[in-house]
């Protein structure tokens, strides 16, 4: 299986500032020094402390050095391969804005019905453009991050650790390029690459808080995204057709970029499989994000990273969070030797993807991962 | 009147970075150079290209820089004061998270009416919590930049530019200090300055948006902050009891650091003064704010900016933005020879604010200025 993607590494006896580094079949690949030994291309971006210089320089970098490392690493590369021990992956960019979306028809659908199960299934707009909000940037972490359960207000004038705690199985879009805004057919021009992202949520924290300016404590707690980010020209057999839309967007979402991307996520907890959702469902496609973000005129800046939301598919076990798998916390899923209908003290949380590869078999993007650790002592956070 | 305040400036005949500056009656004062020349306190941070190493630096340092600066400006500086040609102000720090609250109760109370005038006046949530909602870091502009009326959909497949771009006068706390949660009793350590905020708002386009997850365009398009950060310490006379709340908010929101500030704010549309929102109503103060956003583990970041939301008070010559103004456009507001609902073209709106100073008299704030601009030929931004 094909795993080219980029990240950065700290540790391994190096304190201080991390490297940018590839991944490879033969494990975790020093760039840096490979471009700058064998002349790659734009060394200064790749022998860097962070993937930022290369997300600003644009597709036309992001192609070149692509192109070379798929070719160079299907070569012999051990003297470029880091040992091992004591590497520590990090965050792999700095985040700009982080903005989440709710780009899934079935996870919105299935959310509506959860909450009012008389009303309609979507909001009056939901059609219509994709809806969103901005999360926390400053709390996004990497695979690996421990998750403190989160204390919140869980219902009015009651304080406590979460009840609720939940997982939500998304791809992230990690946006570079020129600043500015952005019509829809150079939409993709601006996505270096995917992370699978992981967007925790304190689901009695967030519907208690929600009214009407949306979530804030209930979702910036954490999210965590996989410490590779895969390019997206490592992707390119994974474009399908969009699914149909009724109504027809508006013309400044369509365009020949309108095309959706076929991700298979799988959501585990505690080693165990509890479902698998399909990305290549997403009612709104990247470009749509990323146009309908920017027609208003708010530029883009290289490092800001979009989640698609939930992904779920139609079936129970396609649901990529435990809210739409356990109904609203009524039919309790089986993990293991238990049950579950939210995440408990101690659980871990694997959430990975694939898709197509050119030429055949599959490319394994990055893998995010977190445990859940006790709500810190006091009740709430601060000590 | 004084008017201490710290911001950034470009110009001049010099490309390139910015550099710190101090605002005196006398001028514009180039800081670096006096804390060089003069040995003041923390030259490293006070001669550089942004407020960012001062935020970080935490609340000793920012007494002390306050403290030497309110006396040594209170002496002679002439050969300090830049001259005034060609200088231009900068947004004077990096934005790290901005999270614009929803502080005033008069506010929220006839946002609601005016959306629903036979429902309740506030959401069950609001007097339980600060409700809040993370907004566009990257769209944070400095006291100046025009804003271009943005476009949107203003109802369901209807784009077009926005027919109710209004204005919203706000605080702004920018923070600094140590990462970390925050508790109240710390709140404050962590405030580095007040700057004067217009929130911009498309109404149309928020109002159909924003279900259920909050604003997203109709306030992504730009929010603009006053160029002078004015220091906490310099409002230290400013200080007042907080309004009287039923209930009383839960333990974690309270203490000692849980003091209103008595700024009175002035909203002036092409000259004319059409408001004077009160801050000192505001139910929810700056440590509520911060110790409610930390109250989960999220960490805050040196740049952090927090908006009060709104500034109302309850006269309706005290309401913070048009759409209480206007009553939801039912109600045009005079303005000199024409009559507004909401802004337009062309329109300049200039929000300032004073408090009252140490030794009497009153502190001027930064005051945050712009110009609607049209909206793009296209209808939509991108071109």
């Amino acid at each position: 299986m094909r795993s080219l993607a980029l990240g950065v590494v700290g540790g391994a006896g190096r304190p201080g500032p991390g490297r940018v580094v590839a991944r490879s079949a033969e494990g975790v690949v020093d760039v840096g020094s490979l471009a700058d030994v064998e002349a790659g291309p734009y060394p200064e971006l790749l022998a860097a402390h962070t993937l930022d210089a290369l997300l600003a320089a644009g597709r036309p970098a992001w192609r070149e050095v692509h192109g070379w490392l798929a070719a160079r690493l299907g070569e012999d590369h051990a003297p470029y391969v880091l040992p091992p021990a004591g590497l520590q992956m990090r965050l792999p960019f700095s985040v700009a804005d982080y903005v989440d979306f709710f780009a899934c028809e079935q996870h919105a659908a299935n959310a509506a019905r959860i909450a009012r199960p008389s009303g309609p299934p979507l909001a009056p707009n939901w059609k219509h453009l994709p809806v969103g909000y901005h999360g926390r940037a400053g709390t996004v972490a990497v695979s690996g991050t421990p998750v403190v359960r989160p204390s919140g207000q869980r219902a009015a004038g009651d304080l406590g650790p979460t009840r609720s705690l939940d997982v939500e199985a998304e791809l992230g879009f990690v946006l570079g390029g020129s600043a500015g805004p952005v019509a829809m057919d150079d939409a993709l021009d601006h996505v270096f690459g995917v992370v699978v992202l992981n967007d925790w949520s304190a689901r009695d924290v967030q519907a208690f808080e929600s009214r009407p300016l949306g979530p804030l404590l209930g979702k910036s707690f954490a999210t965590s995204i996989s410490a590779w980010v895969t390019p997206l020209d490592e992707l390119a057999a994974a474009w399908v057709d969009p699914p149909p839309r009724d109504p027809e967007p508006l013309p400044h979402l369509l365009g020949t970029a309108d095309r959706g991307l076929d991700v298979a996520l799988e959501l585990a907890i505690n080693g165990e499989v509890v479902s698998r959702p399909p990305a290549i469902d997403l009612y709104w496609t990247a470009a749509q994000l990323i146009a309908h973000l920017t027609s208003n005129g708010a530029p883009l800046r290289a490092g800001d990273l979009l989640g698609s939301g939930t992904v779920s598919g139609a079936r129970r076990d396609q649901r990529g969070c435990l809210l739409e798998l356990s109904w609203g916390g009524t039919e309790p899923v089986q993990v293991g030797t238990g049950a579950r209908t939210y995440l408990e003290d101690g659980d871990e949380v694997v959430i990975s993807a694939t898709a197509p590869a050119v030429g055949g078999g599959r490319v394994a993007l990055g893998e995010v991962r977190g445990r859940v650790h006790p709500a810190s002592r006091s009740g709430t956070a601060p000590v």
